[in-house]
C-alpha cells in the first residue's frame, strides 16, 4: 500500500477501506509517513469529507495509536461527561460528584487550560492539596473505594491524533468536521468510559459559532460513540456568554460548591443538571425523566455535595471545606449607560480573564489561580448608567486597564431588552 | 504574512495577490514555508483553481526563483518550441533547424527522456562527437555564429518548479491544470525566449488522454505566455499513436533527416510543418500562410537540412552526415491476424522501447543508443496475418521476449477500417 494512492482516492472522493485509514494512521505516527503526505490528505478530506464509517475507523485507529485506559474492571457503569471547550465551563465539577453519587464510575482524565477556555485540572489545583497527578494504581484504588477521580492526562494517549492535530492547526485543516470528531472522540475511546455525555457548545465563546454546525459536530461524535460501542449522547449547549457569573480557577471551584449547596446562578445549574440526567440515564439505562428525578435528589439533597467532599480530600485537600485565597486586588466596572446588555462576546470575556492571569496564552504560562472575574450583570439583563457589571480580580493591578477595555468591547447594549436565547439547543442521542 | 492564511484564503476559494504568492515561492524556496504547509496549500488548489491573474505571478514567481537565461543580445527573434512530451516525437530535430534557417534564434534548453518518453538531449547524443553540455560563452558565441544551440539545461534555472514538482508528485496534486500550466511556462520563461510555440499532445502516450483537456491546459499555457509578454502560440497534436515510425534515440535522429531530405512518414513532416509555420508566424509577425509557404520552402530546397548539418558539426558532431551504429539483435514482430490496426496505445509502444534499452526507468538509468523500434504499420492500416508489423532493435536479445509481449499488448485489431483522427485537432492562439 502506498500513501500516495490513499491520497489520490481520497482527493477523488472515494471512500477509504479500515485498512487504508489503518495504514495512515500506523505511518503517520512511526514516521514512515511525512507530514508533507498527511497535510495533504487532511486537505482533500477538508474538501470531500469522510462517511460514518471512515470517521469511526479513523477515530478507533488514533484511539489504538497509542496507551489505552482500560476500565473493564468497573464494569458497565464507567461514565464522562466532555465539553467542547467554553468560557465560565466547570460543569465536570458539579456533574462528575452528582453521577458518582448515583452510582456512576467516574474515572475521568482532564485537560488544562489554553487560550480563552480553562480546563478543569487547572481548576481542581485552585484547591489546596489536590493531586492531579495520582499513579495509576492510585487513581483506580481510589475510583473502586469512592467510585470518583480526575486526573490529568497522563502516558502516550492518542499519540496520532496529537501529532495529526498540531499538523492540522498549521496547515489551515482543522475546521473538519470528521477531523474534529474523530479527534475529541479518539481521546474519549482511548479513555475507556463505556458511557459518554458531550456538551458541545456554540457561540461566541466556542468553536462551534453556530448551532447547526453545533449540532453537525454532535451527531457525527454521537454516530462515532455508538459505532465504537460506546453509549452516547450529546447536548447541544449555548456560550454565546458565559457560564454561570465566576470565570478562572478558584472563583470557579467556589461557584460549583455553591451550586452543590443549592444555589449559584440558574444558568450553571440548569446546564449541570441536563447533562447529569443525560449521563445518568444512558449509564443506568433508564429514562431521562427518572434520571432527572435522580439528578435533582442528589443536588438538592446534598449527596453530590458530600460526594464532592468525599472526592477532594481523597484526592489530597487538606480539608473537606477548602477556603480560597482571595487576589490581591480588585477593579469594579460599571454600566457606561442605561439600557439592557444586549450579548456578551463569551471569547473577548475569556480573552480579558487571560489578561488578569487566569489562563495561559501559551502552554508553559503560569497561572493565577485566584485571578478572574465575577459577573454581576449578564446579557438581557437592564441596567442602569453606573450599575456594577463585574469585578475584576487579579494579583497583577496593572492588568485592569486593558482587562477593562476589552471586556467592555465584549458587550453590546440595547435600548430594548433582547430576545431570550434557549440555554440547551438541542439532545442528541 | 504567515503562510497559514495563505494555505486558508485559498482552501476558502479566494483569489492570491501577487505578494501572497510571491512570499510562498520565496518561502518554500529558502525553506521557511515546510512540505507540509506547501502540499496542503497545493491540494487547495487542486480544488479550488486559479485565476489567470494568480497563475501568471505564480509562473513568474518560480521563473524568477533562480538563474535565468538572458537571451535579449538575439532581439526580439528568440523562438523556442516545447512538446509536452509524447513517443517518437522527434519534431526539435526537424522544426530548429527549420526555423533557424529562416532566421529564427534558437537558443533552447532541452531535457532528457524519463519513463515512456525520450528526450531531445539524449536524441543528440547519438549523434557521434556531439556535445550537448556547452559552457554558456560557447552556448551564446555559437547562436551568434550560425543562429542555433540546444543543450541540456545547466544552472539552477526554477529551483521552487523542481522542488514543488517533486512535492505535487508524491502528495497526488499533480493534476492540477494551474500547477502543470505553471510548471511548464516557468520554465519556458526562465529559458529566455521571446516567442514560444507549445504543442500539447493528447492521446494514449500523453499526459493530457483527452483533447478536451489537452485544449484547457494550451489555453492556460497560451494565457500565461502572453500574460509575461511572450508571444506564445499552441498546437493541439495527436499522441494516440507514435509520432512517424521509429522510436529509439539513433532511430528518431535517422527518421528526422528523412524528413530533412524531404522523405520520411507523412504525419512526422506534417507536424514538423505545422509547428515550424506558426513558430515562424510569430517570430517574424506575419500571416501563417506566409510562414508555411517559408517552411515549407525551407525543408524542401534542404535549407533546413543544411542548417542541421551546420548546427550539429558546430556543437561536435564528427561528420555532417552522421552514421549510426545499428543495433547488435533485431527481432520481426508480425501480425497475428487479418484485418485492421484499430489502435495502438503509444504509451505502452513507449514502456515497450525502454524495455529495449532505449530509454530510462529511473534517473541514473544508461541508454542504448542504437534501441528501439522501426514501426512498418501504424493505426488504421490494412493487415494480414504473417505482415511485418514492427523491427525491435536492441543490444539485449533477451529483451525481445517481453518486449514483443508489451507491444502486442499495446495493439488492438478489427475487421473494418476504423475512422481516421485528425493530427492537429487545434491551434490555441
Amino acid at each position: 500500500m502506498r500513501m500516495y494512492d490513499v491520497i489520490k482516492k481520497k482527493r477523488d472522493g472515494f471512500s477509504l477501506t479500515k485498512e487504508e485509514i489503518d495504514f495512515f494512521i500506523k505511518g503517520y505516527v512511526d514516521g514512515t509517513i511525512p507530514d508533507y503526505q498527511a497535510s495533504a490528505f487532511c486537505m482533500a478530506v477538508f474538501y470531500k469529507g469522510m462517511t460514518e464509517e471512515e470517521t469511526a475507523n479513523l477515530t478507533m485507529a488514533m484511539a489504538n495509536s497509542g496507551d489505552t485506559v482500560d476500565l473493564s474492571r468497573f464494569g458497565t457503569l464507567t461514565a464522562d461527561k466532555h465539553s467542547t471547550g467554553g468560557v465560565g465551563d466547570k460543569t465536570t465539577l458539579i456533574v462528575a460528584p452528582i453521577c458518582a453519587s448515583l452510582g456512576c464510575v467516574m474515572a475521568k482524565m482532564s485537560g488544562r487550560g489554553l487560550g480563552h477556555t480553562g480546563g478543569t485540572i487547572d481548576k481542581l489545583e485552585s484547591i489546596e492539596g489536590f493531586n492531579t497527578a495520582l499513579s495509576p494504581e492510585e487513581f483506580f484504588s481510589q475510583v473502586e473505594k469512592i467510585g470518583i477521580a480526575v486526573v490529568g492526562q497522563t502516558g502516550n494517549l492518542t499519540p496520532a491524533d496529537k501529532k495529526l492535530y498540531a499538523l492540522r492547526d498549521v496547515t489551515a485543516t482543522v475546521d473538519s468536521m470528521p477531523l474534529i470528531a474523530s479527534s475529541i472522540m479518539s481521546k474519549k475511546l482511548a479513555a475507556g468510559s463505556k458511557n459518554i455525555v458531550l456538551d458541545v457548545k456554540y457561540g461566541s465563546g466556542a468553536f462551534m459559532k453556530t448551532p447547526e454546525d453545533a449540532e453537525g459536530l454532535a451527531k457525527e461524535m454521537v454516530k462515532i460513540g455508538k459505532a465504537c460501542a460506546r453509549n452516547t449522547t450529546a447536548l447541544i449547549t449555548n456560550m454565546n456568554r458565559p457560564l454561570g457569573n465566576n470565570i478562572g480557577n478558584a472563583l470557579e471551584v467556589q461557584e460549583a460548591l455553591e451550586v452543590l449547596n443549592g444555589e449559584g446562578p440558574e444558568d450553571l445549574k440548569e446546564v449541570c443538571l441536563a447533562l447529569a440526567t443525560q449521563l445518568v440515564s444512558v449509564t443506568k439505562n433508564i429514562s431521562a425523566e427518572a434520571a432527572r428525578r435522580l439528578t435533582e435528589d442528589a443536588l438538592y439533597t446534598k449527596k453530590a455535595l458530600a460526594k464532592f467532599k468525599e472526592w477532594i480530600v481523597a484526592q489530597g485537600s487538606v480539608t473537606p471545606d477548602p477556603v480560597f485565597k482571595k487576589a490581591d486586588h480588585s477593579y469594579e466596572i460599571t454600566a457606561p449607560c442605561d439600557g439592557y446588555i444586549l450579548s456578551a462576546d463569551a471569547e473577548k470575556i475569556g480573552v480579558c480573564a487571560v489578561i488578569l492571569g487566569a489562563g495561559r496564552e501559551k502552554k508553559d504560562d503560569t497561572i493565577d489561580m485566584s485571578a478572574g472575574i465575577i459577573l454581576n450583570k449578564k446579557t438581557g439583563d437592564k441596567i442602569n448608567k453606573g450599575d456594577l457589571l463585574a469585578t475584576l480580580y487579579s494579583c497583577n493591578k496593572s492588568s485592569f486597564e486593558n482587562a477593562e477595555k476589552r471586556f467592555l468591547e465584549a458587550l453590546e447594549f440595547s435600548e430594548n431588552e433582547p430576545p431570550k436565547e434557549p440555554l440547551i439547543y438541542k439532545v442528541i442521542k
